[in-house]
């Protein structure tokens, strides 16, 4: 974003003197107040999970430990292991915030960034993932696969710790999404539910599919195997996808064809005209 | 029973002085009663969602207060806003008493109303979302999109509470359907697990399928866009469905197209003779 | 473990004094100890579900019934009726330890019997399911409805209890398969996620998939009516298949055609050269 | 009360268009509200308890149910066990409202209304044991019962749900107070924490003390047989009190002797001067 | 008790062909399925926590872990820890009846044995001991004083797992009761509530009281260091002893006397007539 | 430990270049390990408790935030409370330690610092009272009460979190204690259980016992007022108290009589000879 309160494309504004994480977690607290005024049956919610904490960080933990507890992994327990993992690596949180732009951005049901904090299966899986992912960069293997496998039972989204998954990404409705072992996720990527980046049974190795930036999948496509999907790339909903697909061109079916690079696009399923408007099902 | 009275479709009768709602509670707490006293192990469980409670609304509201709490929603203030939500409008009541009957006439393997009561997670989902769809007429949107949230992580069953769905609804499986913002879904229509009523992209407006009357929708079928699909249709699993289907007719394939009325309709994927039997799985 | 023992075919061996079960329990005490030592944050849930435990039964029912209790359905209660089910049935316990090997040697992701036990949902909703389906052969119909319930929740995995399902079964990833009540699926079977066994909509009777020893089915594949999936045979990825496939056939597509016997399987969407490696997604 | 805003002893005041029920209510609001914007970490708690409610009789019966609640007996059980019971007997909130005046008047360190209805245990055993009595009227003593040992579970009171109890009540500090079957306790009672009204072994019959109006009873007296303690009465701190004690006189020792009447008083153990100051203890 | 159903004190006869064991479990079972049908909103409770079970040692296990359990220490593990100690050693579950007549003959506020069973924190206290002094006994002091601290937190009961307790005790009320490690408490034994049974500073060695059969201590005695009070004593309520007592001999006072023997016991604090009614404060 | 470091008072050591805070907490956790080698049932409880956490701050925290939270005061918040307000202020982990020390070298029948820190009732609520203390001298009342009651549920301790309470104090057993609003406890202090520090109805300023170090006051004492008990006084059991008692000098009785100075303390009720051992009761 632009600074000096530049407007953004949502008609937010930022001041000068604070961080783009910093307004955004200010825009997540007063719309919270807000909603906390206006319904007060919600309002306990709102305050324990957003307005009491003093960051996005400590909100965002405490939102995620309660959410994926259990009867034998603490709250308590997976909330440090949150916040730990959250103010070891600054990056982490950039990409949160990231995500939650994205949303706001591309997600016309997305009423809010708090709606998206509290309610998005999808961005807090991804938010979760993070961290496993980083836990098991550092080779504590064990609790990265515990907490993948909290995601899965909560939020029905399977993401393997190792796989690599940028920023600005949306996993809109995210139920059944899974995504590989050594799949790569590229920056500002849409996914709606049921998409599948899967392996083709190559034992080992590098198996799974490469996405590029920007690429839209719709609901109920698998990727299957080591192929790239190029820069812009369009996936039409409930296509098998087993090629690569080059940068700005959509594939559609099963098995998937290529049905048209930059010019053409307004045909396919599930496909849209630009960058931020596609496949929205809410 | 008396046998004097009516006798209805399936079999059961109502007494002249019974509404149907007492009747359909009355046998419900009936069915329980007699699994309790052949299960003891479950006679807690049946006890405390059904037979202690004064009325099928109680009955439900608890049961859904339960299954929808978490450690930062808690089952007392869901209850409440469950049983106040029913009470504020009794047409909820007859849409849960025809979802219960559409159970039980299609869905050979519903063997009773106490087990769609209890363990139908389609059934449950839509409840819910007719209580989130009230609260979000009544303009109390951050609500309706919390418990929507709920619904999504516990039933894996995304309706946005914009959604207008009809009574005598069928959710069989329900894993993974996910219903958008502008949709329509008629009366006695019958959905499988992982069907998408998505949209296609178009920014904002009227985007999203409209369902009519009657119609089935197969397992994994995909139906995007402003399109109709008219009474009595039938959308084979797997499909994707971008276009119209006139009523009485049946549409298959990926993408999908149109291949037969009301005088073929034998082959085609998990599609049936009549309007009671068509594609279970269970 | 001495080094004069016997080597399996996937590289562990076992004691002449000991059977496979309690090498399988002693592999699985010593993974979680190891992991517990090296992650001090896990090893609280690692004591409580395995470490503590004087069984591989004892530590299965205790780990399901704390997974799949509710507010309504206590954990007690669930842990008691595992503890008896699995203790009146030797072949369930025989069941789970083919279970356990058919991760570790079919999925490469499996890094230990102990990450199977813990972490795999679809591991936990087979023998969930067993202990169901046995409740339902004893007649105790209600609660193994319940039971089924609760994983269509907690899991998001949908086997009808009267589904009788084999051994050494790997449901990977696992969110959203569904089996329904005259489905019979052979031992050595690999399912992957989204995948449905469905009926055609013949009311009762007979109507659902006979799946093959040894058969692989690959992501989103729905397989319709009561057909017959040979030995050995694979269905791709996003199939639909009505028809019945011959052993060690492939078929795929929507609809589903037959591409290949024992020879032609190379190109076929997730499909794989040999028996235990294919379609594998993490 | 009187009317028009008339200032009260402790400089509150009341509008002519209101209740004095409804005054405390809008008291209590005032005040959580006050304390929530101060402290955002209360401010979930003071929501969901308070602010969150449409009246003093819900807020209660949720708070009692959140309070008492175990696995085996629900928080929306007990909820709706109580607001059923505060509803049927609209004295039971005129009770309550004067023991919340009382816990004001009397005790100097009780700050606000909200904080005796949130965090005074005798208060709120007080106000369980008054539905505990009513089912027991209603000759439900099971459930009575079972209430009964909640409260003594958790707040280590264990008042006979057949004990008679006034209006007016401060059982300060509470902790230890035991009161039995055939007990009768006045209006604008306050009785110290470890006090026993107990019996003296005549098998059945009455055998409990009964308790005048404003009598003030000190820490860890202990009170036994059918005697009668007068009106206006003090019973000194650590007393054993087996004979009547006349109105307005103070029984002190071990055992009790007579010290004093309405003169003489001054040095008694625990005595104060006037009817709303004594032995306070926080 | 004699055996051809002879009529107990209270009514109760016996079959011949059944252990007073049984005799009393069933008792508990009529009477719960005669509360649970008289009271639908505790059926849910009396079915989990007896109804359902196949015997006392079940239900007793099942009803202590749910009491006892928090969020550290799980009701499964609990439920574990009771049914194995109770069935390795059956003198415990003979003592358990032994406490449950106990309070039937001497409380007459005891409406049942199910009343007891569920609800005297004292008789539920006195279970839990009993299972930690036998783990104490094992040298698995740990655990011991892990239940320990777990029956002082919920019961306010505080018994060191070292003392040794009689069977057929009544601990009646029971809040406050604190038990030293060198006490030694006989058969048949009634123990008011604040009773402290506690040693002198001697530290180290035998040090705490040793209680005679039949005794009797009133409410908040406090009887110190290794005296004995001999057989069939009567401790006055709110007495401090730290002398013998001889058998059948009552102490009253702070510090206590001597008041009577057999002969002379009426005008006692708490005392009464004969072995069997006495200080009953319910 | 090195052979070479300072023994301390009880057998203890601490290495030169070790803190002493540092050397308990290397103790409890090495306790934790040995206690959970030997029993596997409870070291899930003594990893999730202790072994996983960096520091005792964060065990305390935790341990506290679990035993303490409630459905409507969440463990994460609790959790948070507790680590802000020990990190803030380094002199509540000092006092922390000696009250370790206190029960080590005072309570024979204390065999570990991890079984006080774990099972100590009495040394828990003093923890977290003095974090209620401070949040109180920071104005914090609303936050400051609400532990206090949480602590008065679960331990049956209620300090009010004015009173101000030094370091190196053992509550022993500690069920019933209640301490005043104007209390002051000096340091080294030892009270039993059921003790009241209570005020005498004196309303407003200072009414409450100021206590000087070294004191022993004994089960069930009451000192009502602002009375002054001298360095090194001891208050009998059970004794009433409403004078100033010198220093190193024993008051008995009720009321209390002035029994002995430095050289007459032999027979008094729970006397003892030392500073360091006398009445426990465990």
């Amino acid at each position: 974003m632009s600074s000096s309160t530049a407007t953004t494309a949502n008609g937010c504004a930022t001041n000068g003197g604070e961080t783009e994480d910093e307004w955004v977690w200010n825009e997540i607290k007063a719309e919270a107040r807000r909603d906390a005024e206006s319904e007060p049956a919600l309002a306990s919610y709102l305050y324990s999970t957003i307005i009491s904490h003093s960051s996005l960080t400590r909100s965002l933990s405490f939102h995620l430990g309660n959410k994926l507890c259990s009867s034998t992994l603490l709250s308590t327990l997976l909330y440090d292991l949150f916040l730990n993992t959250f103010s070891s690596d600054q990056s982490l949180l950039s990409a949160t915030v990231a995500d939650l732009r994205a949303a706001r951005q591309r997600d016309p049901a997305c009423i809010s960034f708090a709606h998206c904090l509290l309610n998005y299966k999808g961005f807090l899986a991804i938010q979760a993932h993070r961290v496993a992912h980083r836990l098991w960069a550092l080779n504590r293997k064990p609790i990265a696969l515990a907490l993948h496998s909290r995601v899965a039972d909560v939020f029905a989204v399977d993401i393997h710790p190792a796989a690599r998954v940028g920023k600005g990404i949306l996993l809109d409705h995210a139920t059944g999404v899974v995504i590989g072992e050594t799949a790569v996720v590229g920056n500002n990527v849409s996914i709606l539910h049921h998409v599948t980046l899967g392996g083709t049974g190559k034992v080992g190795g590098d198996r799974h599919p490469k996405i590029g930036d920007g690429v839209l999948i719709g609901a109920g496509a698998t990727v299957l195997g080591n192929v790239k999907i190029g820069e812009g790339a369009k996936i039409g909903a409930g296509s098998l996808v087993m090629i690569d697909v080059p940068p700005w061109t959509t594939a559609v079916g099963n098995p998937a064809r290529l049905v048209g690079g930059k010019e053409k696009h307004d045909d396919v399923p599930g496909e849209t005209m630009d960058h931020t408007s596609f496949i929205y099902v809410i």
